[in-house]
C-alpha cells in the first residue's frame, strides 16, 4: 500500500492567545531545514495545547471558587496520595468541563466532557502552561477549530492540508497514553471495511480502522515531550484527506447508548 | 525530534503453518523494489494473523463441541442481531481462549484473554482463514513469537531490529480500531516521562507514552486490510530500539488491580 513519513516541524514560537497559528505553521514550513510547501494531500497534525493557547482557552486559578464537590474529590485524593496535582481549584475546572465523571478512583478522575469525550482530568493540563497558577482546557469545539486552521491555511497558501488536533489519553485497560484526533478537518476519520471481503471473499469481521486516531498515535511518535514541537507534518496518507471538511473527531465518539463501560 | 517512516511489504506469499517467518521476511525486505538491508534500528511490525498461521494457532470448528454458555451466547446474539459470526463453536473457541468474559452485550463479545489482554472475541479471528471452518486464535505467548522471530532474524542477517506483533483492538468509549502491540522484543514498550519537567521546568502532568502502541497504530495505516501485506518496515524510531529484547507488551497491560473498568 506504500508509505509515509512523519516530521516534527521545529522553529514554532510559545504560542499565546490570539496568536494566528496557521501563519506561524506556514512561516515554520518554510523555515525548516529542508522547506515544506503544503499540498493538499499533507496533513498537519497539532497538539492540543497550542490550538488552546492560541484560543485562549486558559483558566486562571485565582478566578476560580472551588465547590463542595471539589474539596470533596481534593481531600479524597490526598488520602490515596496519587501524584496527580491536589488544588481543589484545578479540580473545580475539571468539574466544570465534565459532563459527567465516569469515575473518581485511586487519584485518578476520568470523565465524560461536553464534547462527549472520555479521559482523565476533562483534558485539563497543566503543564507546559505560561504561567503558573493557570490550567489549559480543551477547546471548546476542537472541529470548529481544525475547520477554521484548514480554512486560513487555505485562504494563505491555496492548499488545504487535511488538520488534526490531537491530545494523549489514556486507555481503559492497558498502560500508558497514545494521542488521540479531538479535532478533525479534512481527514477521512473511520475507514469502514465492514461488509467487504477479503483476499478469500470471505466478509472481513470487524475492521472499521479508526484513521484519525491512527494519525494521531503516529505522530506523537514524530516529537520529543521535552522539545516544543506542538506540529507534525505528515506525507503519503493522501487516500485519507478529503476534499470537503467531513464529519470531524465528533464521528469518533460512541454515543452513550453503546457505550458498555460508564 | 526528526522523523521516521513506515513502508507495507510486499510479496509475502500466504503464510502456512511451520512456514520460517524471519526467512519469508528477509526474502521479501530483500525483494521491494528498493531492496532493503535490515539493520538493528529498523522496526518490523507483523500482523497477528501472520504470526498465528505460521505457529498454526488454528482451530478447526469440526474438532470443537459447544458447550451450554457458548450455545446461550450464539441465541442471544441471534436475538439482538448482530452482524457478528454466530457459530456456538467459534463462540467455544472464544471462550477456551478467554479467562474472563468483561462483557457480553448488543452483540459484542469482550473478553480478557489468558494473557492478560481485553478485547473483542478474545481476539478469535475467521476471516482470511486460509479454509471455511477453521478460526485463527492469538499466538500462546505474544512475546515470545517476537523474541524467536527477533533471534531468528538476528541469525539470517546478523541484525536485530525491533519486531512487533499487532492485533486491532477496539476501544471502550470511540467509534473504529486501532492496533495494539500484543508482542513486541527489542522495542520500549513505553517511554516514561513522568516526574521530569517540562520546557517551563513544571513537572509533566501524566505524560507516559504507549510507544509499541502509538508504532503498531501508525504501521496499520501503511497497508491496506484488502491486500496481503502482514509486515511493516519503520525506519526513523531507532532510539527506541534495545539491544535486549526487553520486558514485552505484558509491561502494557493493566494489571486487574488498576482496573476500573471490568
Amino acid at each position: 500500500m506504500g508509505s509515509f513519513s512523519l516530521r516534527g516541524l521545529s522553529g514554532l514560537p510559545e504560542i499565546e492567545p490570539g496568536d494566528d497559528l496557521a501563519r506561524l505553521l506556514v512561516q515554520a514550513l518554510s523555515a525548516q531545514d529542508s522547506p515544506v510547501r503544503l499540498r493538499d494531500g499533507h496533513i498537519l497534525v497539532l497538539a492540543q495545547k497550542a490550538v488552546s493557547k492560541a484560543e485562549g482557552a486558559v483558566v486562571s486559578l485565582a478566578a476560580v471558587t472551588p465547590g463542595e464537590q471539589a474539596e470533596r474529590i481534593a481531600a479524597d485524593w490526598d488520602l490515596v496520595g496519587g501524584q496527580t496535582r491536589r488544588d481543589p481549584r484545578a479540580i473545580q475546572v475539571v468539574l466544570d468541563q465534565s459532563a459527567e465523571i465516569v469515575r473518581a478512583q485511586n487519584g485518578v478522575l476520568i470523565s465524560r466532557t461536553h464534547h462527549g469525550l472520555v479521559c482523565a482530568n476533562a483534558g485539563v493540563d497543566a503543564s507546559n502552561s505560561p504561567r503558573d497558577e493557570t490550567v489549559i482546557v480543551l477547546p471548546k469545539d476542537p472541529d470548529a477549530s481544525a475547520r477554521a486552521i484548514r480554512g486560513r491555511l487555505r485562504e494563505l497558501t491555496g492548499a488545504a492540508p487535511g488538520v488534526l488536533i490531537t491530545d494523549s489519553f489514556g486507555r481503559a485497560w492497558r498502560h500508558g497514553q497514545c494521542d488521540v484526533a479531538i479535532g478533525c478537518a479534512g481527514v477521512s476519520p473511520l475507514d469502514d471495511w465492514r461488509g467487504r471481503t477479503d483476499a478469500n471473499g470471505r466478509e472481513l469481521a470487524a475492521t472499521w480502522l479508526a484513521v484519525a486516531d491512527s494519525i494521531a498515535a503516529a505522530a506523537d511518535l514524530a516529537r520529543g515531550k521535552d522539545s516544543s514541537e506542538p506540529a507534525i507534518l505528515v506525507e503519503g496518507l493522501e487516500r485519507f484527506v478529503t476534499e470537503h471538511d467531513g464529519p470531524g473527531a465528533a464521528a469518533l465518539l460512541r454515543p452513550l447508548e453503546e457505550d458498555l463501560f460508564r
